[in-house]
């Protein structure tokens, strides 16, 4: 657990990638694999994650993204676009692969199907995509433990233009909409601000409070 | 890394607490500490984190969330609680605990806490505390992996009537509001539907694409 708090303390925002360092591929396989097994609101795994190495669209994005170098120094560029919507084919689907993969249909599950289907689809495109976007912040949590975890320095990134963005990947066309963007690489400590300053978060006593 | 990834394996939305087990003090210590270094948009960390022991409370907790078990066979209910809204006080107080824990003033940061305090609190306060809300769940990825390294299990909760929970635990009054329940305990396996299936994720050439 210590090794945990540590890698929470080792990791910060990055401000400056080294351009000339990658991240080998098997590290971005197991960050990825970490975002796969994080947790969702009833497993639906609402997003979708797209991982940009091409230079060019980097570029397009650095572009609507206020000019942030990390977007293209950075090796690889992770996308979390989540579900625009929950529609009954996608939580169908969701539902339908674990029966596949369980080998069984559990009564119970197949309620809980029914009780999606009925409450999911019908409400407005607008609540079921924040709810959708809410699923893929936990997996940003588990992707900056993750990097830190393989040595590898991440900056999540709320500051870009989301439509555009959406426009430049072809996003809606999937049913999809850019939330966050999570640069992988390595840091470059001379050309970061950021770098040597204490990390401040609220003491515990102010952030936390006990119902005994 | 492996680790981390069998930590992920490991932990799952745990449906049967053992009411006779209760967890250390000193790993709930540290799976709140967890939370607390975890990432947040501009380092805002724009929510609160309640633990909640009273059992009567959490009976009345437990009525609100569809009468889950877990709410009361946990040892303790971790409540994440967002930012109503985004005001020029919350953000002063954010920018000025980093100036005076790092000892000076830094010029880009000064700009860039007046950029917020120009574009933030003139949003749409429910805007804002979508924002706010994202963020926690930044925290609750956290949580479920510091969970997990502890040994100790967890459930991510939104079902559950938030403004009930809001009304029981006063939150309105403090500018909070009630987004993620997460009972912290040790599971209960002969109770527990969930605890021999297979976790199912979508295959990561579904979940994954690549722009290269």
């Amino acid at each position: 657990m210590s090794d945990l708090i540590q890698l929470l303390n080792w990791r910060y925002a990055t401000k400056k990638f080294d351009p000339s360092k990658s991240v080998p591929q098997d590290k971005v396989s197991q960050i990825l694999e970490a975002i796969r097994l994080s947790a969702s609101s009833s497993g639906l795994q609402p997003y979708h994650v797209l991982v940009v190495t091409n230079p060019a669209v980097r570029e397009q994005i650095k572009v609507v993204a206020w000019g942030q170098g990390q977007i293209t120094d950075s090796s690889h560029l992770l996308v979390f676009a989540a579900w625009d919507n929950y529609t009954a084919e996608r939580i169908n689907a969701a539902f339908d692969l674990v029966n596949q993969e369980r080998g069984f249909k559990n009564e119970g599950w197949e309620a809980y199907r029914q009780q999606l289907l009925a409450g999911y689809p019908p409400r407005d495109a607008e609540v079921n995509y924040q709810h959708a976007a809410r699923q893929a912040y936990i997996a940003v949590g588990t992707a900056l433990l993750a990097a830190a975890d393989a040595g590898v320095d991440a900056t999540p990134m709320e500051g870009f233009d989301p439509a555009k963005v959406d426009e430049i990947l072809g996003l809606r066309a999937q049913g999809l909409r850019s939330v966050v963007l999570l640069p992988l690489g390595y840091r470059q400590p001379e050309g970061d601000w950021l770098v040597k300053l204490k990390k401040v978060r609220q003491p515990l006593e102010q952030f936390v409070s006990r119902i005994d």
